[in-house]
Parts: structure tokens; sequence; C-alpha cells
């Protein structure tokens, strides 16, 4: 931590800062210039962390240097994590793809989806069973009966299962059907429910949040393996910004970032991302060639009687088209297909 | 909702559209135009959400006329809500005033500052027993100590006491202390919480989230009010942008408009929408003349030692200048503290 | 500036920064620490600014300790600028009020509005002449004409003056009929334009633009004063940001920060702020009660038929409301209207 | 347009609404619902455009449903526009790329880049000798010597030159030296400037402003072809967002949306768009897999001495290894590099 002292700091001021600093254990590296003073600060990071010099008097400016999370990181372990997903792997030299609907809507259109994606070349069937939605009047999933239906789709199908888990209680039943947790982008500060996931023994699919910073999604998966579980796939499924052609603004920039900070595999979600159809699989091959480790995409039988995300939802026909690119740049990359 | 088919949209297609709204028990206004043709559908709120014509062949753009929320506005109650809090109006002629550290981190920190707040003029008194922190290695409040500190403060005090609640299962912990529970911003989408605090009878205090719209936030306050918990109290805590001198962006806009739209109180918290104290008393009078029917700000004994958000707290003098402006902007408006 | 060594940076590395800062004639403050080496550099601030340190090997951060500009600031400038028009007073106790129509349509349009903005209690007459839109085949305004209706306008009525100037060449054209001149929203970095307005010898009101820091908003104003030019007043009228419900967000925390880092007299324009008039009134109070020196308001005769902006611009009564309020507020803050 | 009354609106304020309407020569088609009335406009863009009836009373709600722009749609025109600079062709199939450093340092500097850019494989020399900063104290280019430099690298080594023009007066002077005149992105909205370059018979590369949206964007574009000059290729920079990692978001879902919507060639800056030189590569990728027609790219000799933008600046070495992935990436788009 870097502590930039007001020009018009007082020599008892620069003294008191100092003092708190060595209370807290910390060291201090003074650099006095001809307009300012600047402190270095050198300890450990918890410590440093809970120093509250902002507020005191003569302090121009506090700057961070280290991040606060750790065992995400490359330097806490450099080669990259493979989760193991009952055999199937995320990560490494594999591509994954998730595929499946919004939303559980019945049996029959998730097993026709689950039937159709397996066809189009996905590993994972996607589909929630339990929806946050904005307005309290729309569609809210099927919530318990979704997750047998989904649990029928694997026993048939050979698809793992990945989908929502909403709150930290509901975490036991979900994983008891589930392959992969998925927390959604409206929780991903959570953190009774990161908490919770950080104490199961399954695989966990952390979307980053819609004004989520790379530093808070890091920060957000630290939780989960600060309680233990380190099987933590990130996925990247669009930000908030000014721009309303698309639903969201997909930031593969972090997906290309986020590979050199941190070990953990990460996928991206154009469906979601995008908003738009027409956009998802230009932006599946981007993801791609960005670095990606595999795709959560959107598909349904019959997209315009969708109860939710219609809009942004694949043909399996339109699916099968883009795993064939996938398939085309992954070898570009070195990759392939899981 | 307004349909506006695609310039080459076949008569197939229109009729199908057509048809898919008529089976949704909607009615249909037909626009042709020269170049495209508009359907405008008219029906019951719920069914038209549910109608999933966005993907449907010939579909451009569709366009929502009536918002998704209901029980929140001022067509459903045109006068304005006053929450009446252990015999404190929030709403009405009153602005109301919740004050204290950010966290609660001692029994000492939080009697002292209780008895500032109150002597500088505040009828709440804030402070987080659970802490929703960025980093898991930060201080996450003292938990259940803390909610007796709260309890402690208030037997002293006679201050109402608001409070944090982060998941469905502390509810009833927190709701046995606190008289107004607080729903932050991280949680403001955490649907399970909000139908959880729907169910209890207190009232709640619902902060907006970084990234939501005002009709995301207005939708949260629905999902409470569905449940049959009319008691909500919005408040106004800045929102994230590209601006990085303050800490969030304070979009009093949304107080102006809130109160336009919905009978619900809507206080502002100044010292979140700034994160810098020196800014917290010119915000605090820009919200009251906005409208605003209180605000919630961060006071702290000694703002230097504070274990969260020390750079955004006021000292108890400070504090006080601040009442003393609110005071004469509330005239002003017509208006009195509480 | 600040530079964080990198972990792994070898004391090649180090060497080769110390020596790229020396030979810059900057002073190097050494501090090691256990797993990082930072170096504070000392010396001119335009020798820093040129300092391409942050692609050299070993280099992990740059950070900046102190801004670009200097003639903005209070450091240089304590007390505020009262800018002089003409004998109108824009800062210290005066409270000013710039109003008009979006764009000058016609002569009687023009006419008409300036008696009646007169009437309400402004100082100054605004008008485009010359209109920057989004779309080449929106109205451009009536340009040399419109320039003609507003001086005769002047003659009229004794109000003062603000239109906007779109190109360095039509300065000199402007400012024969100009008392002040505006740079908008979509040239505040458009750098020929703002050096041009530095040269002349009239005040300029430089608007904040839509995706501008307060960083970059008072280099812009840098620009115009370091051409000799120390008329200047700056203006908020909101930035962009993910909310759709307002034109754009309305930032009055960056005109408290304003007044505090700078010696500039600033005013605040609502009616782009909001893009809603209902929210016009509401927002021009809260403006003066943050410390703002006046306001640009929209008002037109008959909204309705205005050729642009009609949806955010009072008609008469309600300006004449807005002033009454505004007139209340500004007795609170120790001010008077102009 | 569409007009969407209020539900209080009177049968008069209908009336008058509608005789706005006609008085304009468009055509009305009611549709009366239950709870409010719609009005579908119909009649030329223009006029429609005009029409200001939002601020009406008994009005709620207008919506667009045509975008203001023709010219630059593949409603206007069909098929991909290929610019022929000097007998290199942008769009089709080839994938084309502009690569050297942000600014004209120096003879030396300018010569020793166009030779490794061009060994690298470019057919494009980019580099600023006007440059526009946000701080009047920084580095603002060698101006006409610089163009002379650019000039004497084309002869030397056949490479096509693009630089920057910054304002309508001297679009003449660099026309006489550029093959490509670029407008950027601050100057995305000075209508002054894109009118100059319509006027004029060179290609001309228009970067996507800050803040701009698409529809504001492909408008800019419009301004340029409505004077006459349909040579325009677009660039896609980076957003402005909350996201503070990088320098800017890449918004490549932004180029996958324009190739669907407008004939123009559309290429991607990653260096300004992330503003990391560790980012460059892999988002080059990603650009190509998008449908990008090619790429702009910051090159140094000597990143770690450039006198702006170092940090996002390759190597040329690092540099060939980009134009290595490129071409594979272009092999499965079924493209070839030019």
């Amino acid at each position: 931590m870097i502590i930039v002292m007001n020009p018009q700091a007082s020599k008892e001021e620069l003294q008191r800062v100092i003092d708190r600093i060595t209370e807290a254990h910390c060291k201090v590296h003074l650099s006095e210039g001809q307009v300012r003073t600047i402190i270095g600060v050198i300890g450990e990071k918890k410590m440093i962390a809970e120093l509250p010099v902002e507020a005191m008097d003569g302090v121009e400016k506090v700057v961070a240097v280290t991040e606060s999370y750790k065992l995400v990181t490359r330097e806490f372990k450099q080669e990259g994590t493979v989760v193991d997903v009952g055999g199937v792997l995320v990560g490494g030299d594999n591509i994954v793809t998730m595929a499946g609907p919004c939303a559980v809507e019945s049996r029959e259109q998730l097993l026709e989806s689950a039937r159709l994606v397996k066809e189009g070349g996905a590993q994972f069937l996607r589909g929630g069973a339990y929806k946050p939605r904005t307005s309290p009047y729309a569609f809210q999933g099927l919530e318990e009966k979704g997750l047998e239906f989904l649990a029928e789709a694997r026993a048939k199908t050979g698809l793992k299962i990945v989908t929502e888990v909403i709150d930290a209680q509901s975490v036991p039943t979900v994983a008891d059907c589930a392959d992969v947790l998925q927390v959604g982008a409206r929780n991903m500060q959570n953190f009774q429910l990161l908490k919770a996931v950080g104490r199961i023994n399954k695989p966990v699919l952390l979307k980053r949040g819609m004004a989520a910073t790379l530093n808070e999604w890091l920060n957000a998966a630290e939780y989960i393996m600060n309680e233990g579980n380190y099987n933590v796939i990130l996925c990247e499924r669009g930000i908030r910004t000014f721009e309303d052609y698309t639903r969201n603004t997909l930031d593969l920039s972090a997906v290309a970032a986020v590979k050199t900070i941190s070990h953990l595999p990460v996928i991206v979600d154009p469906s979601h991302g995008t908003g738009v159809w027409q956009l998802v699989r230009p932006m599946a091959r981007a993801a791609i060639a960005t670095g990606a480790d595999g795709l959560m995409i959107e598909v349904h039988p019959n997209p315009a009687i969708a109860l939710s995300d219609g809009k942004q939802s694949l043909t399996p026909k339109k699916f099968s088209l883009l795993m064939n690119d996938v398939a085309a740049i992954a070898g570009v990359m070195g990759r392939k297909l899981a």
C-alpha cells in the first residue's frame, strides 16, 4: 500500500499515520518529495487491508499495490486448473460446451432439448429449475420438479447437468441433482451463497456480475476457494454499459485478462452476453479465439414458444452450425472439443 | 405491448404472431404501414409478460408499453405511503435521519456512536452486524454479538435500529433486534431474501443495486410488497459508472423520478453514494432539495480508526453541521426534521 | 509518480528504470519491500508526464500522484473566480440563470422566448444557432440567421446571449454576437476548438462531455486557460450511464467536487441532464443546494411544437415556478439571484 | 414512430396530437386499448424525425421504429462495400492490417517502424502527426513535419498511410499526404469535420466514440456518406465502462452487429481497445473470428521509450507472432491476409 500525503500535511499528521502503521506491525518506507511525502507500507496483506488510514488527517490518497485475492492467482498455482466433472475435463486442451434451454419448462421440452444438444455436440445440459426474474409476476421456474426432469435427462443422455442454485438453503437439494452448481450473475456477491457452495464437494460455475469488476469477480471466486472448494469455473456473460443494441456488452478482454491472472478455467456465455441470437455464433467463435475454455449456449427446440429468453436462443440447427465453427477455431488454438 | 414486424415479414409470419397473441387471450390492433406492420397487443399484464414473441420469425422489435410492477405505483395508491416505525414516521412531511457507523465494531464504539448521532439529531441508528465485503479476508462484522450491541444502544438512547440482513435464514434473528431491516445493494436482486422480508411484519429499507435501473429497483420492491409487506422504504445509494473520482455516482434524478412513479418513501445515502466525506454534506442538502424523505449518513466517533469506510464517514461535529443545513433546506421544502 | 516494480523484476531492469528517470532530470526515491520495490519519482510535472516507463521491463504499475492540470486549481488561485459578463457576475454570491429554447427556430419564437425568460427572471438568453445533431437529416440550426435573431433579442431585452460555437473557424462570427461562447458536450475534447476559444476575449461556457471524467473536464478547461482566456464557466449536463429512464445521469457530486478542486464557477443544465421536463424543477433546486453558481434551463413558449428537445423544455409558467424554488434555496445557501 | 398516449389523456389531447401529425403530411393509425391509446405514425423518415410530439399534453412515450440513417444500411446496398485504397482492398475476402506507432516522434523512429511493420506483414502504416491529448502539456504531435515523415515512409516502403485529421481546416493538408484519413474517437461527433471529410475524394476511417451507441456511430458515418464520400471504413476501439482493468472495453459484439446492419467494412483496434499489450494478441484473434475486416495495431520499435501509449504497443517480434495467429484465424473464416 502506498499513502500519498497532502502537500499541507503537518509533521504531526505524518507522524500519526506512521504510528498507526507500525502499531499494526507493518513497516514504513518514507519518500519525501519537494511538494509531498509518500509512504510505502510493507507487511502482511491482511493487516494492510484492515488499515483505515484513508480518513486520517493529512492523507490525500491511498493506493493498493497488491490485490486482496490469493488462491485464484497464478502466483499461488502456476499451471491451469482442470476441473474434472465426472470424467469430462474443463480446462487444459479441452473446449467444453454447455447447452440447453434457459429454463426447464416441461419434461418433454427438456428431454427433447437434451437429445438435441447432445446430438449437436454438447457435453453438458444447462437449464434453470430456479429462475431469478426481474418481475415477481414472470415465470419463476419449476423448482424441484425441474430438478427431477434434469436428473432424468442425464440418465437418458449421459450429459452432465449444470443448473443454478439461488440460495444457501437449497444447495444440498441442487447438489443432489447437478454435476456443476451455477451461481448466477445477480448472486455473484451473495456471499452467504458463495460460502455455502464453497463447502460442498461439487464444481461451481461462477458467473460474473452485471457490474462486477475483474477484481470483484476474482474475489468472489476467492470466497468459494477459501472455504475449501477449488473446483471453480468462471463464466463471462456480459456487463452492463450504456450500449442498448445488445442486452449486455460481452467483455472478452476480461477472459484474456483472467487467463493471465488466474489458473481457473473460464467459459463464455454469448447468449446472455449479447441477448441477440444473430450475434451468438460470431461471439462464440471470438470467445474460443480469445482463449476461453468453453461455451454456454442457449438452445431451445422452438425458441418462439420459450417461456424466457427466446430472443437469444438458437434452434438446434443453428447450434450445430455454431459447433462446426467452434471446432475449426479450436483447431487453430491447438485445442479440441471435449 | 407493441410488436414491430420486419419489412420482409410474410403474411404467414404475421398470421402466426397474431395467432400466438389471440391464443393467450390478448387482443390485437393492427396498423399496416407502407413499409412495415405494427401490432398493438392489449390484455392482462401478466399474460403479455409471458408472451414469447420476440423470437418469432418476422418480428423485428418488441416494445413494452407498461411496466411489470403494479403495487409500487401511484396508479395503485395515489397518496404517498408513510411508514410508521414504532412512532417515527417515514414519509409525509417528515425528514428522517439514519446515522451511525458503517459496521458495529465494538460495544464502546457503538454506544458512543449512538449517543453522538442522537445528540446530532438522528432518529435512527444504523450499523452493520453482518457486513458483505468484496474480499473474504476483510472484516465481516460481529454478527449476533453486533445485534446485541444494537439492541443495547436502542435501550439506552431510544433510537430506532436499522441494520442489514444478508440472507433469508437470518431474517427472524435480525428482525428480533431491528426496527427496520435493510436489504443491501448487492442483494437487491437476491429474490429469496426479498420474498423472506416480504413475509415479516417489519419495515424494510431497500437499497438500489449498483447497476440497477429504476425498473429493476421498483420490481424488487414489488417482490416484497407482493408477499404482503407494504412497509417498504427505498434508498438511493449511487450507481456504478465510468467516473472514478467518486466511489459511485449518486443519482438524485432517480429520487425525483421515483417520487412521481411510486408512493413509497425514498431516502438517500450520500456516504456510499459519493465515498468522499467532503461531498456528503452538499449532497445531503441536494437530496432533500430533490424531494427525498430522509438521509442515511455514516458517522463515526473517530473515522481514522474505523474498520470499514472510514474515508466516507463524518465526525460527529461535521454531522451536526450537516443537520443544520438539512433543517434549513427542509424548511424551504415545507417539511420538518422528524 | 509512483512506479511499482514486478516481484520478478531483475536488478538490471530496476537500474534501467532508474536511469531513465534520472536522464529526465527527475529524482528517485527507492522503497524496497519484501516482495517488490517501489520507486517514487519527483520532478517537474511536465517532465514526469512525458516519462514512458509503463512499458519498460519489470514495471508492473504506474500511479500518477498529481493531476496534469494546474491553472484550474485552487492551489493556483485560491479565491473563486467571478466571471464578469458585461456587468452580470457569474460566481461569488450570485446565482445566474440562462434560459431559452434549445434551438433558434424563427425570429418570432426567439423574441417571444426572450421576453418570457426575462419576465421569468433569467439574465441570459440561451439558444442554438448551430445545432450538433446525431442525424444529418435532423434540423441543423438557422446558423448566421440565428445569430442575427439572438443579437436582436439582446437589443430588445438587455439579456446576455450564450450560444454554441461548433468549430474553430466560426469562433469570430459567433463571438461578434454572443456574450458567452458555449462549447458543447460533443466538442469537449475538440482541442482545436478549445484552443480557438482560449485565444479570444470573451467568456466561455464549457459543457462536460457525455463520458468525460472530472479529470478530462478540468483538463479541457486547462486547454482554454493555457491559451490565455481565464474566463471559463463550467457546466454539468449529465453523463452517459446504463440508466435509460433519464436521457443522461445528472452528476451533482461532480459539481460539489469541482467546487473543492477548482476556482472556476460551475452551473448545471438539468434540462439536458435529465431529458424529462418533470424532473427539471427538482434537479434545479438540488443543483443550487449542492453549491452550483447557476442554471441553464430550456424554456420554450410552446414545447409541443419545438423543433428539438421539446420533451425536456419548460413552459414559461413552469419556469417561473422553478425560479421561485431556486430563489428560496439560494437564500438558504446565503446567495441571491443575479 | 409510435406514440403511446397517457391513460388520462383527454379526447382533445388525442385530437391535437393527430392534427399535428396530419399537418406534417404523415398518416395516423389508431389503436385504442382498454387503458390507453396508441398512435402509429407513417410517413417520410425526415418528416417524422422533426415531429415534436413528445412534449404534447397527453403523450406518455414516443418510440422510434426506424433508425434515422439510410445510406449505411444493407437495405440501401446489400453487398458489402470494398474500399479500394490505391490497390489495397479493404473488405471482401481481405484481412488488412494497419500498424505503426501511436505518434510520429521522429524521422528515424517512423522509418524504422515502417520497415518493421512492412516486414511483419502490414499493408498500412499508422502514426499520428496531430495528436489529441487529454492534457495541454502532453506531446501534441509533430504536425506538418510528421506528415512529411509519413510521406517519406510511404515512398520508401510502399505502405499506405492512415493518419488522423483533427479539424476541418487541415483536411486538405492531411489528404495531400494520407491514403486514408482517420477521424478519431473524440471527434466522432465533430460534425463539421465529418462533413469536411465527406466532401473529399479519399477513404475515411471512422473510429467509434468512447460513449457512442451503434446508432450514433452509424449516423456519424451517414454524415460522411451524405456529403458524397462513400468510402468509409468503421473502426471499433473500445467503449468507456466501469471496468478499469482495461483502458476501454473492446465491444466485439458491435462488430458483429454492424456487419449485419451495414455494408461498410469494419476493422478493430485492440491496442486502444484494451490498453494492455498482453491482451492485444488474443483480442486481435477474436476480432477476426467475429468477422472484422482488419486490424489496427500499435507497434513501436522500442515501446519503453515511446512518447505516448507505450504500455499498449507491441514490439516488432510480438507483432509478427500476432500476424501468424491472425493468418490462421483468417483461414478458418475463409479469408486471407491482404
